[in-house]
């Protein structure tokens, strides 16, 4: 299983936005959809052992599951109307509990720390840093779970809680790279050094 | 330089397409946006030495220049807007005369052949093949062009044309990939071999 964390500083935590202005209105949610592509989306198939975790604002976390996954598509306003309907359903989140808002695409009201604490338990936790283990040198880990941030800098605290958790930090790429961009990279380190199952 | 060309079957030719439906109505434009995005983007900069061309239906092309660019933002719809913009100045496109519809955007009537034979008298060209040479493995040329389809396959005759002007075969990777993410893995093996102008 791959999974990929990424925190949406601006991003909303209800329905009540446009699927027309996702770069202004949304709160930049065209990045976490981008994001949502690039996790899943191989030519013509979708990777069925990734899971996202999309942290609204520190206070919703949606997560895709990809073998469970349907209506996915590769383009930001359809992806943004899955994020839509799963805040349509923000009242039943109660809790951690999930409530799935269609196939494979499940609400909690979780911020950052909680989704952390839970991948870290079950995986790998890989920070990207610019002083981190160039990819090209090292292997990958077996479960590995990046975390990302999306158009703005990581916030001090949650720099801190990732320091806490990472297991290892690496270096896609001598370029500072958009979050769907490196979660692009991470995935051909990990199809380049045979982990083949998706 | 670093140049792109994406040929898009089923794109728009005229701007009579609405920007609420780019992977619908618009023939898929939401592909070739994303190309633009991965082409240019870094995190908080944008790559200045890098050219896209957009293939539209075998019959324009969008030269997207990075050195002259203004007003590229990352999200699929504003791109799109780009795009329509370019094909409202369709009339003034005469020959293979460009017409300048923003800042770095110019509009031609040309289709994937002499689109590609431009390329290829100013770059080696570069073909992505799934028997080509592991990226891992190989030195990029210093000028590349490489050329990718959206959606769907090369069509017959496009294959024909771009085996006749390939000077090299890569493969990216053991996956076969969107056309956005083979832009970003493509950056990435030029980046990482000491390309770091961009």
């Amino acid at each position: 299983m791959r999974q990929f964390v990424v925190s949406g500083h601006d991003a909303p935590t209800t329905a009540d936005f446009s699927l027309d202005d996702l770069a202004g209105g949304a709160g930049r949610l065209d990045v976490l959809c981008r994001c949502v592509n690039s996790a899943f989306f191989l030519s013509h198939d979708l990777r069925e052992n990734v899971r996202v975790w999309l942290v609204l604002a520190d206070e919703f976390a949606v997560r895709f599951e990809g073998g469970e996954l349907r209506r996915l598509n590769p383009d930001e306003r359809s992806t943004a109307a899955l994020i839509r309907n799963a805040l349509d359903s923000r009242e039943e989140a109660i809790g951690h509990m999930e409530v799935e808002s269609s196939p494979g695409v499940f609400l909690s009201r979780r911020g950052f720390e909680p989704v952390l604490e839970k991948v870290a338990e079950e995986s790998t936790v890989v920070a990207l840093h610019e002083d981190g283990d160039p990819v090209g040198e090292i292997d990958p880990p077996e479960e590995p779970a990046f975390v990302l941030s999306d158009h703005r800098d990581f916030a001090d605290d949650e720099t801190g809680l990732l320091e806490g958790v990472a297991d290892t930090r690496v270096r896609l790429g001598p370029e500072r790279l958009h979050a769907d961009h490196a979660i692009t990279i991470a995935h051909n380190w990990l199809d380049t050094a045979g982990y083949t199952q998706y």
